[in-house]
């Protein structure tokens, strides 16, 4: 059997090796010129005619493999097990909770099928600084026994003191034995919540919120209390309406380019958020992982380098969304009376995080390799908005409304009444575009529809078609709605 | 101001060049020749001197902050701030709790004192494959791109294919899809904490038991009921008591090569702890890291691979003890019905673990650096326990007792009557041997006072010195608890 794959090189390339040997190989299976029962290549034999590396091949098999197409049998080889599913709907089935649609939305960004990736809200492969993070590597080979031990359970040193140099460029006085280094924001939410909830507590969250956030408040049986946005931030007589009745713990908030909406909360708002806290007793957990993504105006200072925000907020940052996803690298700046019983907590729970890869990212903040990132991409980014928001305005049926955000990776849609969410979030996949349900990031029902969609990994040029796309799918979404209405109608008799 | 120091680079270098610097420049300070409040030289400065890397002197000077020796000021240079602590005490001082003792352990060790670092179950720097390790990076630098994005919550599905080699040749037959990569043990435990127990529950541990464990049930409110052990591993008779009255969520065990004592379960007691798991619907956990560390015979097949495993044993493993503990990658195997609710809760509080390390770790596993690690160190650890053993034969004090280990890394010692546990640890300390407290591995407290002693880290002929320094400090503390004895005795009148 002769099988022809090729792989494209390049800076430019739209996937990575491996995944475009595996997205051949799934194409060949589905076009039936591989059979069910049909040996693959060996390994070495495949690696060898296409010049690539061995891991290379093992990790296109192992895709395969995972997506159910392909079964390795020890000794004998990989054989094809099934054709592949001709579209999404295997996983928009079971895209029901919010694990299954953080899976998916994983599983989307790491695809390069002809689709437009707007679900994940991370940059485009293309953009990647990874090249140059992979070069810190070979300058840290000197230290490599000591970078593979047991390192502090707050994190390297030398990066808490990097660290405190990028938030004193925010405007944020920090030392480093005040930093606590995490696996990725998501590791800190989830410490926070361990350390600061019980079961059958309240927290309250922007409306909508991070969905992360949200699925770990239902992991955690902590309930979540919306708190609906204007165009200057949360609605703070809602919140103190809420305030007056709740005692919640904490008030998450992405006050720096809010995700989904990408609004940029106001330095009055943040002051009076800051008294009303300070009247309230009340914790404001600060997640920052959006303040470099800057896309129109520069923000405020963070809410914790304002008056009283040393005592009362929680700082939360990380670089999945201005760097590199796969670091895993997050951080907090706690107040300093919780700052020894969260530290205790993460020794129990972590013990430490892989020093090696803090060590690297150590000497590629100290070369200046975050700040030529930035220059590089930002203009990208608001070139992707503009061509986003213009494309929008174009194409998108009566009715849509969508969010104008200032900076980070996120417009936040409101679809035309009688669109609800799954069947346009359908629709669109089917379409091709990958886009996150909204509704997974509002703490209740909503009458409207929603859809969150991230301008990051789609190029400027091809906005219009993945707007257009949308469009189609959106009036799908309306059809089918009225079809059920129809349906649902009780005839007068 | 002038300073000599000097570094000394080689494989058998007794610690990194950041380490040498940094306690040339303490022992400066310990002597007075460095006054509070002097200058040290600039990074760029004293790296040109030493002929090392800016990193490496940055590093030093962050230990020495750390270590409040030392005060960066931003623009104007790094200073001396107070003298060092002259011994331990101040450690010892606040290592009440169990954090605080793992704290003082991973110190300990990254010390390169003049102490004999026996507290933390690993094998010495000396032995450390990280330099092999650090090469695989360098065959990864064409997947660059992909491997800083978003991995899977479960970990590469390569690196899981290769933990299923590696299952094989213990015995047990696994599927990629089975496994769950986590960060290390400690995230798994903290995992499984998480999805199985309720604040109040119980968990039966072995009596001793990983400190570990029992402070993350600390950390859960969970209440950790001891099994003692014999020869042949935990006493049934008394675990059957326990289940009589108890529903434990689980019984955690380190069967192979049991940590603290080093003692390996035969093989009829696992099946015998079958049967009567089955019997009372009891989980088990089986913490399998020290299998790889075997010194005298080969041990059982592991729990999981044994009739009724599969479904009753949750298998936790990790790369800690056979090869560097600053991996940070381990994974669990659970049973079928627990495996979607623990990856969902695994993808809410982590995401997903760095894949950089994970195919690194991979490359290394498939290069066979593992295998070939462990053919060269494990004679070196056989040696290193028959030195250990022979020297306490020859100096411990009448009425102390310690653990004849079949694997591992640990030996576990019973102190004389009158020893007290903190008294002891303390002497020890001082006369320069780091070992760790065993109260803090007993899950209630005990009459008689307990030590675990590393074997992995102290060169064989080093061992007797060892063990004569820690006879002294049994010494010592036998006759504090004399004096306080004859304090505490009341004179009859």
């Amino acid at each position: 059997m002769t099988i022809s794959i090729s792989v494209e090189r390049g800076a430019d390339k739209t996937a990575p090796l491996y995944r475009q040997i595996a997205e051949q190989v799934e194409q060949l299976i589905e076009s039936g010129r591989l059979a069910t029962g049909t040996r693959l290549p060996t390994v070495r034999q495949l690696a060898a005619d296409l010049g690539v590396t061995v891991v290379t091949v093992q990790n296109a098999y192992s895709e395969l493999q995972e997506e159910g197409l392909a079964e390795a049998v020890v000794g004998r080889g990989t054989f094809v097990t099934r054709p592949a599913p001709s579209d999404f709907n295997t996983i928009i089935g079971d895209g029901e909770r919010t694990t299954d649609v953080m899976a998916n939305m994983v599983r989307f960004g790491r695809s390069s099928r002809e689709l437009y990736p707007m679900a994940q809200a991370n940059s485009g492969v293309d953009l990647s600084p990874a090249a140059e993070f992979f070069r810190c590597f070979s300058t840290l080979e000197g230290e490599a026994d000591s970078l593979l031990r047991y390192g502090r359970t707050q994190g390297c040193p030398v990066l808490r003191g990097e660290l405190c140099n990028l938030l004193a460029s925010r405007g944020l006085d920090s030392r480093p034995d005040e930093l606590i280094v995490t696996q990725g924001v998501t590791q800190a939410l989830d410490l926070l919540l361990t350390q600061l909830c019980k079961p059958g507590d309240t927290v309250l969250v922007e409306e909508p919120s991070y969905l992360g956030l949200l699925g770990l408040l239902e992991l955690h049986d902590v309930t979540a209390i919306g708190v609906p946005l204007d165009s200057e931030g949360p609605d703070l007589t809602r919140l103190k309406c809420v305030l007056r009745g709740e005692r919640p713990r904490f008030f998450y908030t992405t006050a720096t380019f809010q995700n989904p909406t990408g609004l940029c909360m106001s330095e009055q708002r943040r002051r009076d958020l800051l008294v009303l806290a300070e009247d309230y007793d009340l914790l404001i957990v600060e997640d920052d992982i959006y303040r470099d993504v800057e896309l129109t105006d520069a923000p405020p200072p963070p809410l914790k380098a304002m008056p009283g925000g040393r005592e009362r907020v929680i700082y939360v940052d990380g670089f999945a969304k201005s760097l590199m996803p796969g670091l895993r690298i997050g951080y907090m700046m706690p107040p300093p009376d919780l700052h020894a019983p969260l530290l205790d907590s993460h020794r129990l729970r972590t013990l430490c995080g892989p020093v090696v890869m803090q060590a690297a990212l150590t000497e590629f903040l100290r070369r200046g390799a975050r700040d030529r990132h930035l220059e590089r991409v930002l203009p990208i980014f608001r070139e992707r908005r503009e061509a986003l928001l213009g494309s929008l305005a174009q194409h998108m049926p009566e009715g849509t409304e969508w969010s104008d955000p200032a900076g980070g990776l996120c417009v936040w849609m409101t679809l035309p009444e009688g669109a609800c969410t799954d069947d346009t979030y359908r629709a669109a996949l089917a379409a091709g575009v990958a886009v996150a349900p909204g509704d997974r990031f509002m703490p209740r029902p909503t009458a409207r529809g929603h859809l969150r969609l991230s301008l990051g990994a789609v190029p400027a040029e091809r906005m219009p078609d993945a707007a257009k796309a949308l469009a189609g799918a959106i009036r799908q979404a309306l059809e089918a709605g009225q079809h059920r209405r129809v349906e649902e109608a009780v005839p007068l008799v």
